[in-house]
Formats: C-alpha cells, structure tokens, sequence
C-alpha cells in the first residue's frame, strides 16, 4: 500500500471499508452477506464439477494437540467420555443382555480449529456487518441476528483451490510475513488455468503452505504468531469478485505481522462488518492441492456447513471438497 | 418377530448377529465398516442428482432449548461468548483503530443434537465392530481405533429419504411406539417411486414425523422416551441392501418401548458392532420431506461430514441435502 | 410493606436502596463491602465457639442430579473422568510398577449449588457496589474489580443460625410464598435465646426448610420457582445488623413470587450493590439444625471459602460449622 | 535409598507399601483412610490455636494463567460469563426496575489448582484404598466409594507449616530434584520449635519454596516437570506420625525427577492407595510462611474442605489457615 496509508490504519481501513461496502445491497434486513452470491444455480454448477468422486476432508483435528496455546482464552478442544469399551468389556455397565455403551462429550472454543467466522466475530467501531449497532447484534447469550445458524444449509457450491504457496513461494510454502497481494492471487490463477478463474458465488481457498511447515516442525506460533497470509490491499478484490466466502490454511486469513505498525487484523475489519464475507481459518488444504497438482483441476464441490451452534460468532466446520 | 425369539431377546440378538455381520468382511484392520459402500462412483452419482441447486440443512439446533434432560449426563449444549459486541460497541477491548470482536465457547455432549454414532458407540457381550475388544477400541482417551475421525471427508453421496411417517402414520406421523418393519419400509419405497429405490452405498433417511410432534408438542420425552423407529426385525434389510448409513428424526433410530420385554436398543447391538452401520439420529427431515413430497423426487446428494473430534464415538454433523 | 410502596417497586428500590447505602463507606476503592465487619476480632470470636469439635458440611451436592433445570443457561455439573479405575485395573494406563491413576474434569455454572454471590453478581440501574458503572467491573472476561477472588482467606468468623422454619413453620418449614420479616427474624433469635444473637461480622444462616421439602419431594422448581425467604422489608436489618454475609437453604434467599406485582430479586438489588452485602444460596442447613435444636446452641465457628475464580461474580463453595 | 531397592522400584514400592498399610485398619467399609485420625478432640485443639485472628488462604488462583499445559488433557481453568455488567449498563438485559445480572460458567479439570487428590486418585496393581478393586471403585461415571464427597465437613482442624525451604534450603526455596528425607522434616520441627511438632490428626503443610520461584521466574515446568519433594523414604514417617494429610507448594508432593531410574510418583503409590493419605498439591503457602517465620508459631487452624463434586478424585480447595 501506498505510504499515506501505512502511516495511517485507522484513515485505510476507514477508506477501504467505504469503497468496499455491501451494506444494505441486499436490504436492510440481511444476515448472509456474501452467501448471498452463492445460489441455486451456482450449486447446480459446483455439483457438476464431480467427476471422479474422490473425496477430500478439509479440516484439521480437533483434540488436545492443537495449535492453541491460551489467546483469548482460547484452548483445544477437551473431549472426555462418559461411558468407555473398558467398562462395557468389564461387563459392569448394567444394560441388559450383553450391550455395552459409549458416550462422550466435547468442550471447546468455537475457533479452536478448522473453523468459518460469522458476521458477528469482528466489529468496526461498534458496528456490525450491515451497519447494526454491535450491542445489537452479539450480546452474552450470542449473535441475536447473524448467528452462524443464518447458515445452515446455504454453504455448498463451487471451490476453488488458489495455491499460491505452490506458485509464489519455495518448496511449496511462503515464509511468515509474506502478503498475498492481488498479483499474487491473479498469477496463481495464470499459472492453475481456467479451473482456477474465480467468480460471484465461488468458496476460494488459498494454501499458502503454513499448516504444511506446521505439520512438519511443530505448532510453534501457528495459533496467533507470524504467519503468510492476505494482504489488507486485497480487500477490493475479495469485494468485486463477489465471492462467497474465503478460506486459508492459516490460523487467521491476513497476513501477520499484519502490514501497518500498529494494527490487528485490519482486513478483517474492512471483510466482515463491511463486505460481509464468510472467512474459513485453518482449514488443512494439502492433500486436496496434491491432487490439484497432480490432475490440473483447481475447482471442485465444496461442502462446508458450520456446526450450527445457536448464536454462535464462528463455528467449527468439516469440510468435504468432491473432484 | 416370532413369539420364541421374544421371549429370548438375547438369543435373538445373538442370532440377528450373526445373520448379518460384515465382521472381517474388510479385512481385520478395518474402521469404517458400512462406509466401505460408499465409494467414489457413488459419490458421482449421487452429484448427479443436484438439478434445481436447492439446498436443505438437516441439523436440528444446538443450543440450551434442546430436548437433552439429563439422561446419561447428557445436557443440551452450552454456549458462552469470551467477547460480545456489547463490550465491542463500549469500546473497551483494547483492539486498536476500532477494531471489536467477539468470540465463544461450546460445552455439549457430542450426542446432544443431530449426530451421527460412530462404530465405537455400542458394544455386544464387551466385543467391539469387527470382533474387537471393547477396552481396546474405547478408553477414557477416546475410541483409539474407530474414532470418528477416521470417517472424514467419506460421509457425501446419494441419499434416499424414506416418509415412512408420510406414507404410513397420520397427518404424516407415526406413533409412539410405532415399529417399522421391512414391509413399511418397502410400502414406502413403493408409494415414493423409482427415486427411493435404496442400494449399496446410499444414504438412507427416515422420516418417522416424530420431531414434527416434538416441534408442535414440546420437546416432552423426545431424547429417550417412547417414539417410533425401526423394528429390531429390521437388521437384515440394513445389512442386505448394503447401505452406507441410515439417519432418522427420532432420538435413538429404534422403536421405544424397544420390542422385547426388557431390553435396551437391541438393534444398535447389532447394527453398529456387527452391520459396521452407521446410524444417524436426532436428524431435521421435515423441510426436505416436505420438498420431496411436492416434487416427487425422493434422492439427493448429501453430505453429512461428522465434525471430526478425535476419538469421539459420536460426533454432530450438519448434513446438507442438495437436489 | 405499605401500599404505596407495593404499588411502586422501583421507588421502593431505590428508597431502600438510598436507606442502606455501604457506598463509600469504606473508601472508594473498596471491595469487600460487609466483610469488612469481618475482622481479626471477630475470627478469635468465632473459633472460641468450638467446644466439642463436632463438624458440618454445610454443602448440598455438586452432580448431575441437582435443581438446575436451565435458568440463564444454569445446568448441573457435569462431571467426567479423563481415567478411570476400570483401566487402571486392566493395566492398559502405560505406567510403570503397577501405578494406576485416575483424573477428572468438571463443567458447572458457578452458581449451580451452594454458594455465595460475590459483589459482581447484581447492579442496579447501572451501577455495582460502591457505585462503580457496571460495564467497568464486569466485562466478559469477569469482574475486574470485585471477583470472588478478592475474599480470598476472609469468610471465617461467627454462624449463627436462625431457624426460623423450625420456629415459625409447620414441621419445621415454611410454605412457599412465606415473606420472613424482621419480626420472624427476632422471633427466631428469642426462642433460640442468647448464642443466637446477631451482631456486627456475623455470617448469619437462615433455614426455611425449603430444601428439607425438596429432599422429600424432588427438585420441583427449588431452583428458580416458588419459595419461602426474605422478605424485601428486611432490606435495613441487614444493613443495620452490620453483619458480614447471610445464606439459606433456598435457591435465592429471597421470598418467591417477590412482594411486588412485577419484580425480580428486588432484595438482591439492594443488598449487593448498596449494603455490599455477601449472600449465600443454597447451603445445606439441616444437619447443623438439628444439632442446634438438640444442645440450643445456635452459633458456631464456620469456615466458608469461595473457590476463587479468578474474576468470578458468584461462586462453589463447602462451609464448615464446627461446634 | 539404598543401593537394591534403587533398582527395583516395584520391589521397594511393594515394600513400602506392606509397611505402611493401614488397609483394614478402620474396617472393610471405610472410606476416610487417614482422616479418621482427624477426631473431635483434634478439631477443639485446632481452634484453640485462634489467637490473633489473622487468617490466610492458602489457594492459588484458579483461572486462564495458571501452570497447566495440557498433560493428561488438564487444562487451565477457563472461566465465562452468562451475562455481564456491560449488559447491564445498556440496560438490555430485561429485568424489570433496574436490575442488572452477571452469571458465569467454569470448565475445569479438577486438578488444575490448588486442590486435594481423593483416595480414588491413584492405584496399585489395579486395587484402590482398603483394598477394593479399582475398576469397582473409579468408572466413567466417577469414585463410586471413596469420592471427595465423603469428606465433606471433615477436614478441619491443627495445621502444622514445616518450611523445609527456609530451614534447608538457599534463600527460602530447594532446588529441583531435592528430595526432603525424614532428616529434613525433622530438622525443620527442631528449628521451628514446639509448635510445629507433629503427630495424629495434623493437617502437614510443607514449603518447598517452589511455587516462589515459579511467582518470580513464570510457570515453566512447574505442572508435571522437575521439583524439590518428599523422598519416597518418607513413606513410613508418613504412616507412623497418623498425620490426617499433608500438602504441599508444588504440583506434585514427590520430588521430581523420582528418585528411580524409571518411575512415576513412587510415593503416590503407597501413599494413597495403601496408607489412605490425603495429598494436597499446588498449595500456596508463602504468606503463610512469612506470618510463621515472623512470629515462630508454626501451627494454626486449617479449614480445607474440597469442592463435594459427587465421585471426584481429587477436587479444588479454598484452605483458610487461621492463627
């Protein structure tokens, strides 16, 4: 970005926020944002994008050796059983004639892992995506208005698959700090072909080969730290490709350290109270970008409903791309 | 079921085992059991039937209002915020440049809601799917061998939806206790026509109208009380038509009071540690019936990708059925 | 109370409220309110008072099987093990020589059983104890100022019990809707006689005999329903008594249905944000009654420590009177 | 230790184990173990040693900073608020007249603070306290015999501080892997003098100045890693001086490394399941320390009852230590 900006976050993010705004485009009464681009037309198209049917989970693990290491007292998730095989085997359960039962139950942030945020996760100066006061819309008993319940049933349609690790960086992955600008997004498309080309209603996932060096050498900061990531100039290209929604193999979408002095996550800022647009963190990207890779197709059905937590601000998520 | 078999509900389980295991039908190291069906071609043809690009989410809600009254220590699902827009709007989070944000917690029972069971969820005589020992497969560290992770990115096909509760109930419901036998299940199949035909690999729905009365009535004994369901005499029409899974609208997928004198689901001690079956339960088929009903098209693709908790012998699922 | 006041609850509040002011009485930065009455003194008072060593928990259970039924999102405490004996015993915990463990987690509203409410737990119109706007004490990381934390090492002192079920009730307890006066208070402190006096850093018991009925009768709506208690007129003995802290044996110390048409817990929103004043709720009282009933002795030593969450506005705690 | 029993640690703890045993001291039904030394006489005794008044809690903080990082799934605890007082100045909480509400939720394992280990909590070659097996004693479903529950009302009574850290160590605190031997507890009642003598019934605090440094140099290892603690020697002085329990600063009672070539908390072994000793760890007894060092009394009341979850192995304390 220009020096003026830099120098500036608070005057950028306010003037990206201004150039890229979708609030009120689809009333003043709408809770789907970008999902709004995603019809029933656009999921035909995507359905028949399966080809060869093989399947590919999108999602991390969800247990206690993830990447969480307390911010925002956020841990991994801690899953714990009411009932195991140990005590059915022992045959001291008290179910009659030979049944054994187990049962368990999850305690966990709702952003621990592979997860889409809501429309109520970020705020902009107290207001909320579509120009809601913040008060308004996420109280303590949850998002009162665009809760990730607003979803169910609307995420499936096209994905695309951006490997801008593959493309831009080195042994498939970009170093931590490494913007991805719209150059960047455009010459991985170049380089991937026509599956690649990204428009209105597409689910875009970027693979920037961060849960790659995390697998490979440990969590480190992966929840929180430097990392590659989109950079805030992105924000009109996420705005006028009318895109859907946008997922990355990292833990937070943008860039880190984010691009101004003093900043936290300002893209955020501009794409959910005012975009209105669907982020997918922490999504795991690489056995599907092996296959892109290897057949040249980058874009597939995607299904990726949230769990629909009522009122929920992001929401855990498992993701199923078919090619 | 015959009157001998009534009176000797353990033998009649023992022998509905053994008429219908896949024990070792894939091997001795294998985890998914009745997945096995679903296969990549499945996955192609069950794309193929996304015509209109309409989408129905099958997920029940998961929150505090849910039917969950203790039964197990099973709660309904508690959500609580680390952040709230109220705080953002006040201005007190310390974010620079405006920046609010809200985040959340979920406490929940991973059988609370709308779930898939995993092959680790019930015993027979302490021995686990595919011959295992119960205390080997389940420990109070989870399902070591058939956690439900190992299903991920496999739950996505053609799914079936059977209105059982339609065809055979009154204003679409089945009564409590109502049994569901194969001749229901093929009367329904025969009033639907050529699209509910059910094979290998499918996903098969039953729609009992059980939660439609829950919804109108209150929740009532929903989880764990009387309901309709499938009849134990059943399992050799789960386990000779080769279907991949079968989910239901009702809180345990069998008839209650179960069919033997004293007995507690028997069906499932057949149908998850012999079938290897994988059992829906607590499903939302209401708004698809009712699309199905007028359209008269009864298969989909569904994708129904449980949220992979590792080790959970349950775990819940948002599944999206697309016509 | 008079009529005027029955018919204008809010002016009633607020003219007990401007009656029984603590604010400022002990400085602006303040954060103990009545416990301040609760001096070194007063603890050599309390231990004194054990003459046979005889012990009481005053705690009800912490388990799935209590009163909770929802409320604001309250469920019981659920409880799991992360090991269990029945592994240990199997031998599969992969500790050498034969050790075996066993480990457990718990999930509880803080306010689930017995407890006291901190000073965090209520405002009125706005403002906490000591008139502190309520948005600069408790945010949704907890009370900043006033957490349960900050009793740490305090609640220990003189119990006096005032069984005012066993001297004003039938078999020992009060009916549901029964508004306890000062005139039954001082009733009750003249039929036990003299070591029920009440006087300044007293923790002060007061037993109805509601939990003795929902011992014999179930749950019921003991959590939340109708109720023997305080009455809102005792607002300025509380103050004037200038005693440390008070609890019952009720869900909310207070009577139910509160004494005006509309209300809710109008006691509490004087007591907590002017007198500073600690309640607890509850507590178990029936053992102890007992004995006091037997010897006529109705104080005692009584250890009553929070567990100190960090920022909490009510918390679990286990009492211990020793006689 | 000597040189055989060094390398034979199963041996040594057998050993051990059939010196100390008071299995069947107090009947086959008990469930105290060695809070059955802890009488009514001993509890007079403890209140009499009120004489200033002063009073100390002896607990850690129970919140997101604590020292927990994830072994066996114990996290740190995380607290929630249900409402806040942010809310409540907006006014938009519903209540009628003013009122404002807080309410929150705890996630816990309950080992993760200050806390008492249950006689449930560790076994030896699959039998628990008194003998029991340990499978008929700790399910899924908690301590079905000896869970913290059963010593609600009891523990309270003499406490005796023995700061080893300030007699034998450098600057108030041991160095990890200093085992204290009999030699130095009893060196520390020589230097401490009368008061700190110990015998039946005493509630044993020992200082190791552990938590100090952990004050001062941040948490490392303090949850599982290497510490100053009591020798597996002092198994038998544990047994023969009828303490009722003993606890310490650190996470684990045991110095740490153990003092075999392998081995996992030896001393447990005998301790619990044998002896029926109750383990406090994770104490904070510093101010304590420094009030003893001041004015040479070395004993005290102690009240240290543990939160009654039902069945729980172990459970957090709020200990009140009164001189």
């Amino acid at each position: 970005m220009n020096g003026v900006e830099r120098n500036d976050p608070e005057g950028a993010i306010a003037a990206a926020a201004k150039r890229c705004s979708n609030r009120g485009r689809w009333g003043p009464d709408d809770v789907l944002g970008t999902l709004n681009h995603l019809d029933a037309a656009k999921r035909v198209a995507g359905a028949a994008l399966v080809r060869r049917g093989v399947s590919f989970s999108l999602a991390q693990s969800f247990d206690a050796n993830g990447p969480q290491k307390g911010w925002r007292r956020r841990t991994n998730p801690v899953h714990t059983m009411l009932d195991t095989g140990v005590e059915a085997e022992r045959g001291t359960q008290g179910f009659p004639h030979g049944l054994g039962g187990a049962d368990d139950v999850v305690f966990m942030p709702l952003q621990a892992s592979t997860q889409w945020d809501g429309l109520g996760h970020i705020f902009d100066h107290g207001t909320a995506y579509n120009g809601r006061r913040a008060g308004d819309v996420v109280t303590s008993e949850g998002d009162q208005v665009t809760g990730i319940e607003t979803t169910a049933g609307l995420i499936a349609g096209r994905g695309v698959l951006l490997d801008v690790g593959r493309v831009c960086g080195t042994g498939g992955e970009l170093p931590d700090g490494f913007a991805i600008t719209v150059e960047h997004l455009e010459a991985t498309i170049a380089a991937h072909g026509d599956t690649a080309r990204v428009g209105r209603g597409d689910l875009v996932l970027v693979r920037t080969g961060r849960l790659s060096r995390a697998r490979r050498e440990g969590w480190g900061d992966y929840a929180g730290g430097d990392s590659p990531g989109l950079s805030f100039t992105t924000a009109e290209w996420l705005h006028g490709t009318d895109i859907a929604g946008i997922a990355t193999d990292t833990w937070g979408v943008e860039v880190r350290p984010n691009e101004f002095d003093v900043a936290f996550q300002p893209l955020h800022q501009v794409a959910i109270p005012h975009i209105g647009l669907f982020l997918g963190e922490m999504w795991d990207l690489d056995a599907l970008a092996a296959d892109c890779a290897a057949d040249g197709v980058h874009d597939f059905w995607l299904c990726a409903a949230p769990l629909p937590v009522t009122g929920a601000v992001g929401a855990p998520v498992a993701p199923i791309a078919v090619k």
